[in-house]
């Protein structure tokens, strides 16, 4: 019987995760996170630039998640259900049983600047590559650049409402009412 | 005869953005900017808590006329009306003539991925301030969350658009047109 053993970086993450919410993030080194799992500080830096890095293992896939659902999206697809598409492929990062592990990394990155930081950086770069995926699609820069960062933007809200600790609805769920309310306001923009 | 004399902030974020762009962000200390405006560096750091922190001096300006926009507009006014004044007025910030010294600023930022991150932070921030604007006026949170979100990406939208190589128009021009492209895709959204 062959018992399924997650990857190194996802390990070092559980364990970054762990030591930072118990010890804090400053107190808390990247030996220690290594040693945690039974690895060296060397190992570590194979996998991850630096410490912040650690929390950040999954926005590749993140990313990816969003470009895809830009790819198989339908070819008579408007910019807006394209981008519609690669909110709704991301939400299936979030299913409810992650909930607990997204709030404890939230509440780790909300104590250190160094972390917002790093978060904000991510998701400038999400954005980015969503709209070169737009582009690529055949839409135009700026609405590239708008849909894509709509799109990022409605993802942000909704995450951060889907781990309110009264907040029950599925990702998909608060999403959609984020969406909405988008479309509620915009518009009202003048034509 | 008295002549104005910038002050202090002002003095070393220009000599700080002079000697990046000649010799590279890394390549340059706190010390050697002061020095450049014959100044410690002990006084450097009781103007900014860091190295980067120099080239985010008009931060807080900006973040005010965002929220001046929204404390004086009429009573009457809807959400997105609110979030339109906010960006109207932010615009006031970059007339034409503030438009080398911004794309320099931006080359400087964009070689630099401590700088991008925490330029990427400073908008977060701006959002969330707007955001309190917006709720102290009466907005519910999603709505306030939302249009000041849109009111943030519509200035970084612009903002970027208006520092290109071949950009001619103003900042608020550019700036309507992507508040409308922004009207025009979100309209698509289903009600």
């Amino acid at each position: 019987m062959v018992r399924w053993v997650p990857g190194t970086p996802d390990r070092l993450q559980h364990a970054a995760l762990e030591l930072f919410a118990a010890r804090g993030y400053e107190q808390t080194t990247a030996a220690e996170i290594a040693q945690a799992v039974g690895l060296t500080e060397r190992t570590f830096f194979r996998h991850f630039s630096d410490k912040r890095e650690v929390l950040f293992h999954g926005q590749q896939s993140l990313t990816d998640a969003f470009v895809a659902g830009v790819a198989e999206a339908p070819q008579a697809a408007s910019p807006i259900e394209l981008s519609l598409n690669a909110l709704r492929s991301a939400s299936a990062f979030f299913p409810d049983d992650r909930r607990p592990y997204s709030r404890l990394r939230q509440s780790v990155i909300d104590d250190n600047p160094a972390l917002q930081e790093r978060e904000a950086h991510k998701l400038v770069r999400l954005g980015r590559s969503l709209a070169d995926a737009l582009t690529e699609r055949g839409v135009d820069d700026l609405t590239a650049d708008v849909v894509a960062q709509l799109s990022v933007m409605a993802f942000g809200i909704a995450f951060a409402r889907w781990i309110r600790a009264d907040e029950h609805h599925s990702f998909e769920d608060v999403a959609t009412d984020v969406v909405c309310r988008i479309g509620d306001v915009a518009r009202q923009l003048e034509p």
